[in-house]
């Protein structure tokens, strides 16, 4: 199993800012989500593709951990694997990095694939064979 | 013409402000946008029952000027009002004040009146009525 | 123990919704910030004061679960409890209900009581006393 | 005189988006700070950097027309360029442009400069120097 990360990077701007010069607890999840929109593209398949096939993943539960803060102008990496793809499950994990390589949130968001009706369904199997490479043993359980 | 000004109020969340301590400026046109829509539940129909109606109203352009900074806790009162009410027109004056009565942000927001097709169309005669006594003679050339 | 729950109560705006016309998953976080704030409001010290006197709580960690889509104009209640009051700690928990009861979001932040200089320090004893009443025996472990 | 304008992309993400699947009209503004936050990296002197030597640009007003709508997963192009640059007024010309070359969204913001306790002052000579290549005489007088 090869255990890929996939990486995006960007940049705090005021709009993710808050009082005190730090990104808002929230924001980080528009983060995540932009993150996981460029993983489906840089894989070969978009969300906009997926949804027009009539698959969406809407975020059934989430776990993060505030470890540090981020800032006005930092530049940002988000890291992002997979800790389950099983029927209709699809877990990811995800780490955001500051430019020294701090940690400074990590966590997991729960997805499930559903029709275009919100009825889950099993992963296709052609997208299984280009999330694997993404998918990490030891968090294999969670 | 009666002139009334509709109000509407909330208080500043840390969602709302940036670094330096104070609201940022497109949180504003959120604040803007909720004020509308409970100034249409004030005069007795809502944007969804508009919107059930195949009656949307865009916004197609919009002036502000930023006099004073809001602070996280802070109450603000809205005052909005109208400038323009004909044929598929809709443009609204306001105004956000503080709880000394300090203006902070001052301005207008354009609307177009559109079907579900995005075709502009004129306002439905019951709602003008409904309208009528917000619109402000002083202001109604712009 | 009384197990006290607080209430909040908000209505949907544009800002709150994506794709889809429901409120994004982010969305939720500044809403339950919100409520948090007039919780602290309504046992009488609010965060202001509470920074005034240099203590903060930042969210240190949280877990969500989505079980419902809240819709444009719906009527949301936040519902608010404490789920750990000891040393440095200040967990809650939460649910948000849409208007016919069903409840669409439920989880849990976890807090720090830190200094202006960002250094954890014991809740101060005369706030453990306003904040108990709303604590849950049933949830005292997590 | 160069009138030179300076570009941005970005993506559209469903944090930018709402109800009827488009960019909510506040989010706009989000992308034109981002776009002048990397327009002042691109002449060579961040905000941050001016900050730091306690030099601002607070936003005192804006005019904004919204002529198409952006989508999920756009990407847009942000063009920016100087309408004024004169004692402490910095005015920007801006406009946003889907992968088709549509104009969606087309507007200025009006900015001053100011110290760190929020005084009018004049722009620095040397920054002045970096911003004329971008400054429009066509649209000198707004």
């Amino acid at each position: 199993m090869s255990e890929k990360k996939f990486q995006y990077q960007l940049r705090v701007t005021y709009a993710h800012c808050t009082v005190g010069n730090h990104v808002y607890y929230s924001r980080y999840l528009d983060i995540l989500e932009a993150a996981r929109g460029e993983f489906f593209r840089h894989i070969g398949c978009t969300f906009l593709e997926l949804q027009e096939g009539g698959t969406y993943f809407p975020v059934i539960g989430l776990e993060l951990s505030y470890k540090g803060m981020a800032r006005y102008d930092d530049v940002l990496t988000v890291e992002l694997w997979l800790t389950a793809v099983n029927g209709a499950r699809l877990n990811f994990g995800s780490r955001i990095l500051n430019e020294s390589g701090k940690s400074l949130v990590e966590g997991k968001t729960f997805h499930v694939c559903v029709s275009a009706e919100e009825k889950p369904k099993r992963l296709p199997p052609e997208l299984i064979e280009k999330l694997k490479p993404f998918l990490h043993a030891s968090t294999h359980a969670t």
